[in-house]
């Protein structure tokens, strides 16, 4: 195999990859090949242009560390997050929609009891959360794992600034009560514009774009035997609800962040102050592969 | 805009980029969007694999340095680099063919004079080269700048073993003589494995792929009013001739290298050894653009 001209080069690495081993390999590998290089030859790339995908693509691999994933961005911002999330989660009744995880996740999050302020101090407009976790068919979950985390008032996640408030704040993990509930007091999170001081940055501005997501609140809850919810709830009235730069906003996850005065609050505390109220009720979706091994 | 899922998306991230000021960034967004999302539609990646997807762009990108550009082996592994070159080279009648510049290019290149030995005192089988430059109406073109490098015996080049040799070898920027003729001595190259100690390389052993190129001697020509050309010549019989890891070969490329015996050398130089000869004439097409604007 040699001579490969614009017309041939594409059936010449088919050929080559068609030899993986692994049948998903070869499927994913020849699907790659084929839009990849439909890609090139409907753009017709100079070779400057290709020089510059190749230095965009290894300045976005380099700009991430552990507290930054330029490529999560780059799958966001390209509504990739977002389809990959579709694909894999259809949503049947009494099930709560899902989003993109987004980039500042954090693995071992601060475990807290139901109730707890996990502001770590962060000044901001005090916020009440209350929610239940729930089976698709109504059933409360028991012990239901739940991750949250969400933005100070500036917009800005714990992690990216470490180095300024010395330890992971407005994040924790719950467990849910007997009845499937929980609560907990933090601050009221801000709509904020995504890390864009790199290649992603530089690909919005070209593409006239505005960086900037509505204000959130990020849960990813856990169940034995359900499939695990990774979800926004967003703030109604916010102004970036239909731009939402990783078109991550469904209706179905959008709710009043009440304004309640001081006084005594939802679960049971007295308020000193006005305070934020936002309650959520999650469906979790069985988990399909479990449910055909029984 | 809201509430996307699997059929809606793509049209809603399409008309987001659809802003961008620049007509040709407008294009190549849309592009991109368009067939990369049919790409994800159709391999339908788990979660799993859309984080494995996201974890090998960013080893990818971190295994880059001044040494090492492995997307620039991506794309040559997946055939972009040369279906890239082949829409940016079409060849005209007595024009030498291209093909990729690999990733050992190095801008500041050794000056050398005509009949220099470049081989820096590795050590290997003695090559003499001899070659002409001329336009592809066969005008000599004085002066013409020849950029060369090879690998050693065993198949690395120069910047591979910094560490060890300390110098740049193997390589060299030559000016053509009034006849547009030049020649050099060096070591014979070797067909060598692209570097698949990374990413790529994972890829190429789960696509049950070799990782070796043919042995070859890279050769970049310029000359005022002319395309800059990039290419190698190939050395006949090679084994990996019909199965370069970055389908790169083309027969009009491919040269013997013919052992000689000890004694005068087509240069004049006398030989006290066996070595071999290798000889090309490289053809140069005229800069198009230049061409229209006179």
């Amino acid at each position: 195999m040699r001579n490969f001209n614009e017309h041939t080069i594409t059936d010449a690495v088919l050929a080559r990859v068609g030899g993986a081993g692994d049948p998903r390999v070869r499927e994913i590998s020849e699907a790659l090949v084929r839009h990849l290089h439909a890609f090139v030859r409907e753009v017709r790339p100079t070779q400057k242009e290709w020089e510059y995908g190749i230095d965009f693509l290894t300045r976005t691999g380099q700009m991430c560390d552990d507290k930054r994933q330029e490529f999560i961005l780059l799958s966001d911002t390209l509504g990739v997050s977002m389809l990959v999330d579709a694909i894999n989660h259809p949503v049947p009744e009494g099930a709560t929609e899902t989003t993109v995880l987004g980039p500042f996740f954090v693995q071992a999050a601060p475990e807290k009891q139901v109730g707890d302020d996990i502001s770590g101090g962060m000044k901001g407009d005090p916020l009440l959360v209350t929610g239940s976790v729930s089976a698709d068919d109504g059933r409360p979950l028991a012990g239901a794992v739940i991750d949250v985390w969400h933005s100070d008032e500036d917009g800005y996640y714990d992690v990216q600034q470490l180095d300024k408030i010395g330890d992971l704040s407005m994040r924790a993990r719950f467990h849910a009560d007997a009845d499937g509930r929980f609560h907990f007091w933090s601050i009221k999170p801000a709509a904020y514009p995504i890390p864009h001081d790199g290649p992603v940055g530089d690909m919005l501005e070209a593409q006239g774009r505005h960086p900037w997501r509505p204000a959130h609140v990020h849960f990813m809850i856990s169940a034995p035997g359900f499939e695990q919810l990774v979800t926004h709830v967003f703030v109604a009235g916010d102004k970036y609800l239909d731009s939402d730069v990783v078109f991550g906003v469904k209706d179905s996850l959008i709710r009043e962040f009440l304004q309640r005065s001081p006084g005594r609050a939802p679960d049971g505390r007295t308020a000193e102050q006005p305070y934020f109220y936002l309650h959520y009720d999650f469906g979790l979706k069985h988990d399909a592969r479990r449910g055909m091994a029984a």
